[in-house]
């Protein structure tokens, strides 16, 4: 199930994403929450009548770096053992169709796809065996990044942090198996990235079981898999679409931080 | 005024903490959250017979490393000549009183007394003239990290984002002058660190400038402002207090992870 969060008329809602044709989709109305038992309403709106928002509100962003070895050769990084984690906060995520607004501290910004997982239930030691079941689906994001700022700053909560630096979208496939799907992203439809999930260096269960040996994760939250090689500069007025095979396309405009 | 949150009988609420002896303080009801304009509802409790919880619920803590060039240099580091900022996130926040859990992914856990300033109202690009009006108050916060961690892995988010590595408390003291107050930090009563808030490298009226330049505060986000000389490993059975002057004692007993 592809499983939205919009906005109609001031009121926000999640809606099951029904249909195959890009311009005819439709949203079923879900009564109560992705996170609990919860049914189909029956009562539809069109996709296009309504304003997609970020498919959930995560409470912390947990992203790895360099899971993909081409791309961290690509940076001139080592491929490092062990995961290593850091985060976006919350007032960094936006849905598809909102802007990403170019900061001002920057002169160099950059695209990152990635394979989003979307966390359904508050956990923490999360065994290898039971990661499948914390998951409540993916989603595709772009870890918007100040790629100066990051060279300069040790760490990254301003190059990686900033507002609208995480777009997250359009909504969470929850009927997926994540391990070998294509990832591509492209500008002003010309392709930039281009990967497959099989190419992680550690898997999602790998990073799960990282990341909640430290911290509890709740429901809504976010891990982002890592990017494949090819990133590269955005500039005002790009457009900037993210597609996972299986998922869909989060598309995100760029404009002057007004 | 100082303002704690506290929990009585399975509610919570805020409540301005009155008295002078630390046996016999009170606290007066707030109706309202101390975010807004807010009263007091002239309902008195003894604090000895309340829960404190964190003081705020922040959505992120943003904290700045290497504030204080004598801390910077005992670990060995450059003092950098920008700040640098990283994130803990809202679930590793604990209140004064509750159990720091060492965590099972480090064998060296350390202590770092440090000013947390409370934000006020949500806030963008804060000029430097300005910071005064977005801050609620200060607390002391303890930035507990997993010193073996911190050196193994690029970022941060494991080694100081572990559930319960962000001790606030015990309150929030909304009438203070941080620019020069003495920061402690005592383990089983013996003095560890001790410093003076007028050793920041940068003030906090810089951190403020530096942050929301690239990010959206929101009410109760917490900003830690470095800490001092002194840092130190932390066992199972210790108990760690914070004492900054003007503000109070953040006390925390290390107990295994259950």
């Amino acid at each position: 199930m592809r499983i939205a969060r919009f906005s109609i008329d001031g009121n926000v809602a999640f809606g099951a994403v029904e249909g195959d044709q890009p311009d005819q989709l439709v949203l079923d109305i879900i009564k109560g929450i992705p996170f609990a038992d919860f049914e189909l309403s029956g009562t539809k709106v069109p996709l296009s009548k309504v304003r997609l928002l970020p498919p959930v509100l995560p409470n912390k962003v947990v992203a790895f770096g360099r899971n993909y070895a081409e791309h961290a050769r690509e940076l001139g990084n080592e491929v490092p053992d062990a995961p290593f984690a850091f985060f976006k906060p919350s007032t960094s995520v936006i849905g598809s169709g909102d802007p990403i607004q170019y900061p001002s501290f920057s002169q160099e910004v950059h695209h990152e796809a990635e394979l989003a997982v979307v966390i359904g239930r508050m956990c923490r030691e999360v065994p290898r065996e039971r990661v499948k079941d914390v998951i409540l689906g993916y989603t595709c994001a772009n870890d918007i990044t100040a790629r100066d700022v990051q060279r300069r700053e040790k760490q990254w909560a301003r190059a990686k942090g900033f507002d609208s630096s995480c777009p997250l979208g359009p909504w969470v496939e929850t009927d997926l198996d994540p391990a070998d799907l294509t990832i591509q992203l492209t500008v002003n439809g010309r392709q930039r990235q281009l990967g497959r999930t099989s190419e992680m260096i550690h898997s999602i269960e790998d990073l799960i079981v990282n990341i909640t040996e430290a911290m509890t994760l709740l429901p809504g939250d976010v891990i982002l898999t890592g990017t494949p090689a090819g990133v590269g500069p955005l500039n005002v007025g790009d457009e900037v679409a993210v597609t996972i095979e299986g998922i869909g396309t989060l598309t995100n405009k760029v404009v002057k931080r007004g």
